[in-house]
């Protein structure tokens, strides 16, 4: 049996360093449970002259070839994030019979295949636990604990940053720009906020659920995205009084009819869903599977030491098929060709907030001009004035995309509609389930 | 590579043809994940003239040792529940060196050590991960994807039918006996529904949770328990105006200092902790780990196909392990001795409502009994009249529980307490995470 496990860590920043910490914290344990010690022998850092503060037995070095060249690393740890050189890197240390953990979200959604077509070829592990939800077991609950079922759909709370922007809007009736410069202040949210404003943190983990959960390859580009930026006060009072919360939500469908569904957008849901209750930064990932029917699994998505909890899992992983001299048990899964859905043929049901002329017959020209499309509305609500107009807002039955954008042009023609000044789904998570 | 890996199931009830449709229907999946045909070759039942709504090609037999002697038989499955004969088949079944999956708690939580040494002799594997939480993955989580954690705390709600009970009690105000009498009309509750609201079915489940979560022995015996059946419409609805809802918690803590403490009991918990979002049939079992912080799994607790999912999963584990020619990757994780707590020393908040002489001078009488028994309050509210007399209630900071029993005796016997209508504990899952 071999006693030390050797790893190469690529990037000493929070997470890197979190890593180090509790490998250091908790190796008594982790050294019973696995049946060796890991140790990390050399770290990877962009400047050597950066003050630290943590310090280990392990060697500090700004050359890849320190570590890819090292035939005593048996594990590389890539937390240097963003696609250049962490994908170079992560492919060369696999040539070089490395097995390889990585939170890499970037690197997996675009170049999944490459990654995974390297580590069957070289006969190493690639794991990405770390990837979508921060501490959150998923990867592995997917990958293992419900592989008897077909998965059907996967709903999550996966960006602890917009998800902290519309509690606080939520409960505090803050508006957008104030939480946003909040969240900043925080920390949570960085200097240029668009990544996780504008959706594409969460696609990114949605491409990586989607291929996972259906077994087919979803890459960035066959996810649809829209971020929170248009979501207003006012679309959160109204979401409120209807019974419902805004969550930004990763979306994944998988249906044999019409195929694969991913997407990536502001939704209402109902609440009394599970979701609904995943506040502040927390991330949650409900999936739906033909056998376990609901499940949901909830965590801290980011920081230092629940993002090391999932790094260490998956190099632990590793670690006991070194130890029992076996590979391979669990590899890419995708190993179907699913057909995606275009967008125009999804369906949801639909909040529509229009400013209106606050006159007579209004509500009925609105209820035409939706009808005409073949629109159902599930209620209307006139509420409150704004000046000399109203505001109408209504709820849709479950609609096909390209019939609710009919819908709103034909809106926005009539005379009486000054503006559409909001459209955001609603779904029922639990909805077919 | 093996084609087919043979499967002995042992008991064909609702969870046992639930496992037989599941791998029916999802074979093609499961197939292409496992790089093997999982098939059920032997089935073993009490009474071979029973009437059976699902065929499939195997073979039915009343004798046990059609599957104990089969040497084709790779695995077996047994879901017979109870001690007798369930533990004599499964003990006989790893002499024969078979791998064991099953979903029986009463075996682990009382025979758990029995169980994993004959594991460990014969060289098989042990899986259990449908004994608790039905379809919801959490034995394998604890296991592997939290192994970087030292776990100091679980919560778990991991009995349907008692939160099917307060959940109604909550929402309907319903009282006890007609909840249960309706519980058992649905078929969530049995007959004889002590197991379930006497907390024993969770106390099991606390054991094995906490024997996992701190890699030390916790059976049954070691488990302090208390049910459901002393909870009154009057408790809910103060714990519904103090912001708190009311669960039947299994709830093991870890302390180098103090030591293990498990316990089955009804808790307040505060309204917006994610436990009490978890209603009906559902469970969520929520663990704190030093790295993780906090992390919560919900689920079906229980159902033919849910608990399918779980026992299937454990197969299809074991059966990568087959293809792969490795074992024991994952081996009982009790490698510590950890003392127990007494109930004495453990802690908590108390919910306490008393019956009370409606006159000048009783808050301060009973503020004083507390205050002499070293337990502090954290409010107190002069509630309703009831005939002559009013109730109170107050809420303690935490306190040892010898203490707060100290506190009973003494306001007991205050002339203007008629009674201690009841006493509940308040968590807050959060505090220490």
């Amino acid at each position: 049996m071999m006693e030390k496990i050797n790893i190469g860590l690529l990037g000493f920043g929070t997470v890197g360093t979190g890593v180090a910490r509790v490998l250091k914290e908790n190796e008594h344990e982790i050294t019973q449970k696995v049946g060796a010690q890991l140790h990390i022998k050399t770290v990877l850092v962009r400047n050597l002259k950066t003050k630290r503060d943590f310090s280990g037995d392990f060697f500090i070095t700004d050359k890849i070839d320190d570590v890819l060249q090292d035939d005593d690393i048996h594990i590389v740890i890539e937390l240097m994030g963003g696609i250049h050189p962490s994908r170079e890197y992560m492919l060369r240390a696999m040539e070089a019979g490395k097995h390889i953990v990585t939170a890499n979200k970037d690197v997996i959604a675009q170049f999944g295949k490459d990654m995974f077509d390297a580590a069957e070829k070289n006969d190493v592990e690639f794991m990405f636990e770390a990837s979508v939800g921060g501490g959150i077991p998923i990867i592995t609950p997917l990958k293992q604990c419900l592989t008897a079922n077909k998965i059907t759909k996967v709903v999550g709370i996966v960006n602890g940053t917009t998800n902290y922007m519309l509690t606080k809007m939520t409960q505090e009736g803050t508006d957008y720009k104030t939480v946003l410069a909040e969240a900043q202040a925080k920390g949570y949210a960085e200097a240029n906020p668009a990544a996780d404003v504008e959706g594409l943190d969460a696609a990114r983990k949605a491409a990586i659920l989607a291929s996972i959960a259906f077994n087919t390859r979803v890459g960035l580009d066959d996810v649809s995205v829209e971020g929170i930026t248009k979501i207003t006060p006012a679309d959160i009072e109204y979401a409120t009084e209807l019974g419902y919360v805004i969550k930004l939500l990763a979306i994944a469908k998988d249906s044999p009819e019409k195929g694969v569904d991913v997407r990536v957008h502001p939704a209402f849901i109902p609440k009394e869903h599970p979701l609904a209750a995943v506040n502040d930064v927390f991330n949650a990932i409900y999936v739906c599977g033909n056998a376990i029917g609901e499940t949901m699994f909830y965590g801290r998505g980011a920081g230092a030491l629940p993002t090391a909890s999932a790094v260490i899992a998956d190099v632990i992983d590793i670690s006991r098929d070194i130890v029992n001299e076996t590979f391979g048990r669990v590899r890419c899964t995708c190993y179907e060709h699913k057909k995606f859905c275009p967008i125009d043929e999804t369906k949801s049901a639909y909040y529509v907030r229009l400013l209106v002329e606050d006159q007579p017959g209004v509500l009925g020209a609105i209820a035409m001009a939706f009808g005409e499309n073949d629109v159902s509305l599930n209620s209307v609500i006139q509420t409150r004035k704004v000046g000399e107009r109203a505001e109408i807002v209504a709820i849709t039955h479950s609609v096909l995309q390209k019939k609710i954008r009919k819908a709103a042009e034909t809106l926005q023609a009539l005379p009486v509609v000054t503006e559409i000044r909001n459209m955001i789904r609603v779904e029922n998570p639990q909805e077919a389930c």
